[in-house]
């Protein structure tokens, strides 16, 4: 079923502790696309983009059933450029320069080809832009999940309340969680979000994997642990995009599917982290993400046995 | 089959934003001791205490299977004290009075009657006093881990690095593993510690949950997601004491036994934190941990449907 994906496309310029790379294609749609491209062949993309983003980038895309009606091109404009450094740890990083270029004007229109959409993503963006878009939407989808940052929490608390309330499911990091609810413990931090709104929550705790939350329910996936993390960029928009894409892939919205989509969007975004930007993400295939699910299978399956 | 555990009996006074208690039963042999008696009966403690240490103490650790004779009582001497305050996270702590009392005359002796101990728990301690430990075990045991703590790796390196040469299994926290190995991948330091002599390794990653190493393989167990964390306080020791109970009672050192023994440890960890002290341990009976196993297992249980 159809995936309709909001977000930015963009350039980057990352530096971490392997090395740097001065600019990369970027932005949380372009990696989701990748992402959910693996499971679903009906994405339509939103976004926004300069005259200077790479025609082949778009194709290769578009090869993978993405797509562009919604995606403006300013001819004149330049494309969303971000550039940061990771320290040693790869979960804490300094934003060097964001240059929002045409970012800036960005209004989405929803074509009316994307009105099927079954599934939708938002990707991080100004809340009010989130809100926007789903007010477009003349039939209610099966799901919608959004992402966030703390950024947003800081300038827009009450449009991001006001999104939050309006979503299925809200995808936050553990610091993003606390910052949110004023809660330190993540089960109560969890509790004060599905009261906001989205009946699901997914809390990414980047090594340490994520939790989602239904209900009273709790499920807790790991992350693999890696010999290194080469670049870390986009492994949250890639969960998002794997887990989404897989769901809508299988129709299936069960609280026991979607543990599953989390393992399976945990597995792309170890992919992720393995290059550059969307580099790996561009090599695999199916065959690579089954096998790297069953690495996650033998990293926590036990039995007790009895006596 | 009989388990020896070397460690400290002491007294606490803790801090931590749910209350105070300023003086209550602790040390790492008695939390170990807690935990590895819902297993086995048969735990020859080796340990010291000064004559203000509670006999009902000791008498409750007697009913419970736990030999004494190893335990060195000095009547005119003081227990070991320590005081601590923990910060809102739990994960970081200020240690406030750190009194070795009796300790700092701590020379076990191990009793001809513990000589037959098939496992073997060293708490963490000097490392002389963990060397000292094994150099009078006159058969090799089945099973010797060993926990330490990153004041060792500042004031004792090289005798550190001897005592964990000469051990099964390494249990220590993530950032400890980094210091002892100048590696920041979890991955890349458990290659270097096992090559260090010990087969096994346990990371222990507090609220993120723990990592299990042997050869090639990894084993990746959840902490339970806590509505509060009370007091962390002896949950690494209680983690340690359920984990090698639980293999002294199955006598069973597989990979796949390890794994359950992980869980086992993880899920006495999760009652420690609940209460002050080891109060919560001593209330707790195989049923409450069986169904705290279950609660683990639906925790991270998934299954990946084929269409």
């Amino acid at each position: 079923m159809s995936l309709l994906i909001v977000g930015t496309m963009a350039f980057d310029a990352l530096e971490t502790p392997f090395g740097k790379v001065d600019r990369i294609i970027g932005g949380s749609a372009t990696y989701a696309a990748w992402a959910a491209s693996n499971f679903t062949k009906s994405i339509n993309q939103v976004s926004i983009v300069g005259g200077d983003f790479p025609q082949e980038e778009i194709n290769a895309l578009k090869d993978r059933g993405v797509a562009f009606e919604g995606v403006e091109v300013v001819p004149d404009g330049k494309s969303f450029f971000w550039s940061g450094r990771y320290h040693l740890d790869m979960n804490t990083r300094d934003s060097l320069i964001t240059d929002l270029n045409v970012l800036a004007q960005f209004n989405p229109q929803i074509p009316e080809s994307y009105q099927k959409s079954k599934y939708v993503m938002l990707g991080n963006l100004a809340p009010a832009v989130q809100i926007s878009v789903l007010k477009q939407l003349k039939h209610k989808p099966e799901l919608v999940i959004m992402d966030t940052m703390n950024f947003w929490m800081e300038i827009a608390m009450d449009e991001l309340k006001k999104a939050i309330g309006m979503v299925d499911m809200l995808l936050v990091n553990d610091s993003e969680a606390r910052e949110l609810t004023g809660e330190y413990s993540l089960v109560k931090a969890a509790r004060k979000i599905q009261k906001m709104g989205p009946r699901y929550l997914i809390i990414k705790k980047g090594e340490h994997g994520a939790l989602l939350f239904h209900d009273d329910k709790i499920f807790s996936a790991p992350a693999l642990p890696l010999e290194d993390v080469f670049d870390p960029t986009g492994a949250g928009d890639t969960f998002a995009g794997g887990f989404i894409g897989y769901l809508a892939y299988s129709g299936d919205l069960s609280f026991e599917n979607m543990k599953a989509a989390v393992i399976i969007g945990s597995a792309l975004a170890s992919f992720c982290v393995e290059k550059f930007g969307p580099t790996r993400l561009k090599e695999i295939n199916v065959t690579d993400i089954d096998n790297r699910v069953n690495e996650f299978v033998s990293l926590i399956n036990f039995e007790i046995r009895k006596k």
